[in-house]
């Protein structure tokens, strides 16, 4: 392959980080060709697919944890490409005791939860700001409305695990303390808005630095 | 109450077994007044909305086994009315070991399948009648795309067990054996479709006689 | 052209066969380019479609006939570029005398089958397991909703004929008998299933040998 | 039942004229109770469906010709309540030879028009106002892409009939002629849209005068 | 009407508050009935709608503004009763100099906000925390992207004035400081995901104060 | 670039003109890469966006007025790529006095009109030709229902100004004087369908001749 070959060819595959849509299938399945990077929008000949893509293994033990004791494993299209095209992912959640997941929302999936293991105290905030929150226990299921802040805590004194299920292929994340104030929103809209001076903005602000 | 209110409220209340659909909500939730049955287009005020109404506990434990080995238990908007317009629902599943569950499948969602124990052989068949199947284990999980037929059966020594998440909030089930061979299809059409005679389909139809 | 660049070529074509989806279109029409294969994502250049494009003329006469004297011929996008992204699609179907479309269901649409000619036994299963079904005549329509079981049978002396119609340009298609006894599910599965032993079973399968 | 009563009944079948949407169902059907007008939210209890909710048998002949010799009956869930909630209808149209289906479009589906008897003539207008139409006969189909406008014309000796399917429950329909010169466009607005002067715009809507 | 009558009638007025769903309308358009409360399923009869149903007044000059000098009249369904089921809303927003509108986030919809006086410093943080934020003035326009958090600030020396536009009829809105500090979030799950003490916290939630 | 490459080029650019769709998007945004045409399936790469991509400018001044003194610039997606997959566009349009927007519709969207400067009498035809048109002013706002016949004049002194929102990102335009007379419609079914002799016809569509 030439040199011009093959230039064209990281431009073509730097295109397909497409779009798809959370519309219904319009076929069977849809296993996006493996060269691609993310969400797809061509399919594998189906005589290549074989079982093993529509099987993912991943989350047979929590992922890495935070300093603060948290482990999250988000498994999307972009994961686990039999999703492809399907309009559901997954994720799951470990918690040491007393570590939170921090008030966070999907902007495109509601979320069933189910409690694997452990105590957690559980809830979200609706848009007049009332919180529906309370402890859930091994075998029982929340549902986080979609679009909504929610937030979870190991409230035990073991390890808790959760297992999400969302209804679309790549539900997105938003965390609200990273978002805010580890972003680069103007200072003077945060203090403003959060009625903070610049001393404590910058407090908190040094918490969530953004990765360099 | 007079005589004829409470035929009115009976009318009334019969009326609401209602559309809902799978499209996007228009409020956070819509929790449907606890009077009426199924499948709901009215909400509850939202002042009398509490945090049980987005929570089920229904699945900590098995429902009840078939003399075959196998229970679930469907959990959709008509048990767990947090559900409503919000385009989820969940089953838990429990196989003793050999048995299974039948060839089956849902025509409103996708499923993932998550084992949450035991070895569990899982497949489905695609529209050109190609089967994809293999064991799962805990900690695996299986897509089942939109609409296709699929299987599952313990192949371990222990109860097995699944949680099965949807991306309609009302997924319907149709068991391939009993739809078939259990229903008042025309004995004629089944004859010629599976290629039996009259004494082959009635030892079939026999194991799956509509409950009377 | 050179090696490389055929090599290319066919990868590239290779890529699309795509997902597109029955969601609103966001086009008047969007014509496949016909060097593609069957599901298209891209978009003829508008000033190179032509009437034709919007016209299918392979449904006049019936399709060849099997054995025991049905024949259809199923019109979706690969077949008739100009329904891509408008979300319908249809089938001619031809029934000699005693003649039966098997049990089967589309996964992606809901069909209104309308009596070109004769008479035909038609009905479908819901998922509780209740038959609907009755004889309709020539000019008579059936509804069959989305993803339920369905079948018909040609109880009149003469060829009858349906054309149904469909709200996906892909809608799919599983045919009970052959999904089931004719692809590759584990033999136990299905013994457990429909309570047959395996002489039945074996007996059940060879009318479906998968075509090799 | 008392006056009141009475009084009540009516508003609440008044207020039954409903939304239902062309999303994807939440149930295997929904019949809507007979007593209530057009469109329904509300659905029959399934005990009382039977087979003929989903037979329609009122197209099997031509309706009532116009005085041009043409006829059409739309069925959508109005008259045929099966189609709630499953996102189809269809339509029978006749023409005598020379009569016309004057140029018109359906705001909420495409249409794919399947020619029962005779030639027509048959096109639509994309929305850069080019002309897609040619003469398809007996046997053939033609679709009509979303809201374009599109139009019929026998050309034929003898008397010809399409039917049109529509992946709506309820398309809609606007002819282009008596919804601009029969309505009540302020009459400035329409001298200035088509170059009419006064006397040429009074003789166009005399042809097209409100039926009072 | 006898007193069981009306609190019948309570009851059932209280019913609908009830669900509607931004997908495809069925019906031109579906004012609902006026008693009814927000968000309705069921339409006037189309006799009583007239021109002033389809046409909003309420916006022509700013709404009430807070103490920081802002204000905002969001315009859902639930004023204008005319967009029921056609999935639009809007909203205007005027800006004080200097003043803010906080950081937040319409879980249902995308935003085209568009500057009809003034100059606004106006931003948006994706799901990688990267803000895109610059000034925008008089007659630009710029979009928000379905579910992310946004904000806005007068940065000119006069008033300056927005429309924004949704592709929902409620859209909601979820602001993040009264989400986070202002509702009944567990006080340990704030302290945690923000890095605060409680005296921090206590600060910090003192702006923020429920209305009682 | 060897020359092949450049064919090859070619045909690939040419094949992006390209399917999306207005269903919820997968992804926070996805900008087109620019090097293609109209509408998109394939996002820039993330880090290549900036906020220009998000902001519009295009519309602080009015576009080129015809000869009757109107002026309109639609800004789809095809001008606006940030507005890709959000299923959102707008227009503005500007009136001299007396000067008309001629009867026309959207096959797919609703529009929101709010009145920038002036005085418009606005209207639209719903299905069964009942006209719904008053004045409007400056600051208030019209719902013109998805796919419906709509039109304004301005009716006041001095120039008048709109802005128009649309759920679609890409909601075409038939103007109906253009697309009936001054397209290629065979001119007996216009003869038919308005009821007009060839002479009348031809001075309708001497104004409409197609660009040549």
């Amino acid at each position: 392959m030439s040199l011009n070959m093959s230039i064209w060819l990281v431009i073509f595959l730097h295109i397909y980080s497409v779009l798809a849509s959370d519309s219904d299938p319009v076929q069977d399945f849809c296993i996006p060709r493996s060269e691609f990077s993310s969400i797809f929008v061509s399919c594998k000949n189906s005589s290549l697919v074989t079982v093993e893509d529509f099987v993912f293994s991943g989350i047979k033990s929590p992922g890495e944890f935070s300093k603060s004791g948290f482990s999250s494993i988000p498994v999307s299209v972009s994961v686990f490409p039999g999703l492809n095209t399907l309009g559901m992912s997954f994720v799951r959640a470990d918690f040491e005791p007393g570590s939170i997941n921090v008030p966070h929302y999907h902007p495109r999936a509601t979320e069933t939860a189910f409690v694997l293991e452990g105590k957690i105290y559980s809830g979200f905030v609706d848009s007049r700001n009332r919180v529906f929150a309370k402890v859930i226990e091994k075998g029982e299921v929340m549902v986080f409305p979609k679009g909504l802040i929610h937030f979870q805590m190991n409230i035990g004194d073991s390890r808790a695990t959760i297992l999400g299920s969302f209804n679309s292929q790549n539900p997105g994340l938003l965390k609200i303390p990273s978002a805010v104030f580890g972003s680069e929103i103007e200072e003077e809209v945060l203090i403003k808005a959060f009625g903070l001076n610049n001393k404590e903005l910058a407090k908190l602000k040094k918490k969530f630095l953004p990765i360099s």
